[in-house]
């Protein structure tokens, strides 16, 4: 349960051919199994344990966000099966994942109270699934994984298309605009300091409640305990990091600066890169670029009305995983 | 004249070693047809014939617009020449479709009654013939065709620029303005489906008249019933997209809604994808996906002055044949 | 001193092996002429006596110019070499001109007389270090180099996340607005003109004074006449386009047109292509493109508050040697 796979092998628990077999009797483990999996793989995590844990986090925010979080990962996931994709990357989760976070981002960003942002979540979980098996093409050229880009490009697509269509934006007004100087307190008190620490775990899914970020790391540690250390370090120096930039405290407490230092932290110590006393650093190092980059793209999507998810993230780790074959102190997983 | 060769392959009407020493004796064929097939090969037919109807739509159109598309496909095909481009591909017409669109864009948006339009549409072509040499290194990595994004990429480049340049833009105000909410009746009539149905073809060249569409549409169909049978079933998914996502209907109307989806329905049943019920299957999610992303690309360029073009049937298009090697279902052509 | 290697070689003064053992036993050659390098190196010149020039003229803009200029150098070369790049590169200076350019980006854009500004240079010459390494890897799939790419890349997200953080932004307005039609007088007289020849030398390092220009053109010419000659071509051509096109006379003589057709015109003719005629004409060609990309950028990046940098000269590069292959006139060096 320590071991982590991530994007690039499959789970273990039952090898792929058993997998499909079990598919076609509709062995109802062959079926749940990997849409728990596509949750607990937003986090490098291909388990089904930690995918009931991050479920429950879901619906302790609400149970719109879970209900969309399981159908957007079996959505995903389904489609990839339809169309043939290689069986061990449907079992690990791989194909849902970025189905669970595209749903989400519907519900999230065009209201849950709204049939259209249903279908159109569904709509979303089916093209991500064309988009991953596209990515895995394209980076595959340097054995790069594609992350949540396939997510980040197809709910970008997404929010920003939103109000250019009367189905989806019910009349209401749209929201591009310049982005404005940042303002407010920036100091942080021990309130604000453990409350963005758990915020930054729930970010990663939409959700700003601490509570609801202490399920996710607590989904993590029960997968893997390296890379809940990995994780905590992450949260730790996006915080930092977002203090010594001066971001407002109102911004940190709930999660906005430091979730993409989560993620880059857990892929660069824990998942991709061998870990080493280099690669914790290379991944501190990663982690605090990735908020300032969250800051560049809240000025960059601003005027069309787009949200930054997890780009800083996918941008950083990919950056930070293409310059490894030049640094000898490092070493790809 | 039923087969369809795409980007990938010569005419067929005579082999590239006559066609190179035909243009060292000035045969007016070498010179003429290339010309002509770069018209027809914006919809991906290598045909000269076609080539002809299409330039009857555009002198249909407005004896400008004839003029510019003849003269952009003619420009960017000589550049290609002179510099020594692969003869297959220059009589082929493949070096002449991305400058035909440029010289269009050229004048359509900078003005049609300005000399220095005319100018900068020469200079388009030219400059495309260079990156459409790029692109094909470029994306050869992956065995991706160029498609129009050599086009999209020097009519943005150009269009946006515009304002910067006084000479070309004549004191009118900037356009750069926040994308607003799309307002307006959905609901479409007959009379607005048979003309949203044609204008999906005319949009491809910036023309909104129904007649003009019907007269590309005859184009296509005389050079392969096949390709014309896979843009009509474009359209038509491109105007249902429009309408269940909520479009005013004044854009769907115009085609602006369904340009898209025609191209990508022709790349992906007709050109580039082994035609089968599967791959109509992924037209369809492809074309009615373009519409979408056609919402997102009006709010991304609208900020900076610029146009959506067939920006999402690029997207879209290469993102859909990177796919295919993961999906068993599918094969390239 | 009249060999140009721009950034595919090591410098030939000293093999790699004795500079590396030069670290070692701290020799100040090893240590101060790389950094010297990395400053030569932004116009691919690899002579350290260039470099003295160019920190000359940096220091008679003002001696925060200079000092941001060597201490970003030696930011990103030194931990360029903490991370173990290979010799040869991190000797010629290619580790270190991007970090140059990144922390005059800092000082220039978020001014000198904040603390903050200085250390966010020095953050950031790290971090162009580790996205210096992985374009090497990327760019590495089509044979090109890296240009001054990671500069755009850190110097753009560090000045359009600036206003993000107040520590950075001091409570200064937002600067994100969107572009306006260019408007003011075009007719360039003499004064203009000389001015705006010299000033397109120096504005590749941000300065506008026409002085400053002349010492980085004295530094080029010290390194390599034939580069100096075809910078002076890029600079005339940069300055027709603009006149041709109708920028304001104000801009041009300011440097800001021509800029990036200077360093489009040194790698097209003396660095990455095999001078010949094709090739000079190539280079005007592609000199006169970067100057209408610089006024589509222009309005890219107005409404994300951000700054055209050298963008154009890195696209339209990248974009002119990728179509090389596929034309014959043209070889690669």
């Amino acid at each position: 349960m320590n071991r982590i796979s991530g994007e690039r092998e499959s789970t273990g628990d039952g090898d792929p051919e058993t997998g499909d077999q079990g598919r076609r009797r509709f062995s109802p483990d062959a079926v749940v199994l990997p849409v728990l999996r596509g949750l607990a793989q937003v986090d490098f995590m291909p388990s089904a344990l930690c995918g009931v844990f991050f479920a429950v986090a879901l619906f302790a925010a609400g149970w719109q966000y879970g209900l969309a979080g399981l159908a957007g990962s079996a959505a995903a996931t389904l489609t990839a099966a339809v169309w043939g994709v290689r069986a061990d990357r449907v079992t690990a989760g791989l194909e849902g994942f970025n189905g669970c976070l595209v749903a989400l981002a519907a519900v999230v960003f065009l209201g849950p109270g709204h049939l259209s942002s249903w279908l159109f979540a569904l709509g979303g979980a089916v093209a991500v699934a064309v988009v991953t098996s596209a990515l895995v093409t394209l980076l595959g050229t340097w054995e790069l994984p594609t992350l949540t880009l396939p997510f980040c490009m197809v709910a970008s697509a997404m929010t920003i298309a939103a109000p250019e269509f009367e189905r989806l934006w019910h009349g209401r007004p749209e929201i591009a605009a310049f982005a404005q100087s940042a303002e407010g307190p920036t100091t942080l008190d021990w309130g604000d300091l453990w409350r963005a620490f758990f915020a930054d775990f729930g970010q990663i899914f939409f959700m700003p409640q601490w509570y609801v970020g202490l399920l996710f790391l607590a989904g993590i540690f029960v997968a893997s305990r390296p890379a809940a250390l990995s994780a905590a370090l992450g949260s730790v120096v996006g915080i930092v990091a977002a203090w010594a930039l001066g971001s407002p405290a109102a911004d940190v407490r709930s999660g906005l600066l430091g979730y993409n230092a989560v993620l880059v932290s857990i892929a660069l110590t824990a998942v991709f890169v061998v870990a080493s006393g280099w690669s914790v650093a290379y991944a501190v190092i990663g982690s605090a670029a990735s908020t300032g980059v969250t800051g560049a793209l809240t000025d960059v999507f601003a005027p069309m009305g787009g949200h930054t998810l997890t780009w800083p993230f996918v941008l950083i780790t990919m950056l930070f995983l293409l310059a490894v074959p030049a640094l000898p102190r490092l070493q790809r997983n």
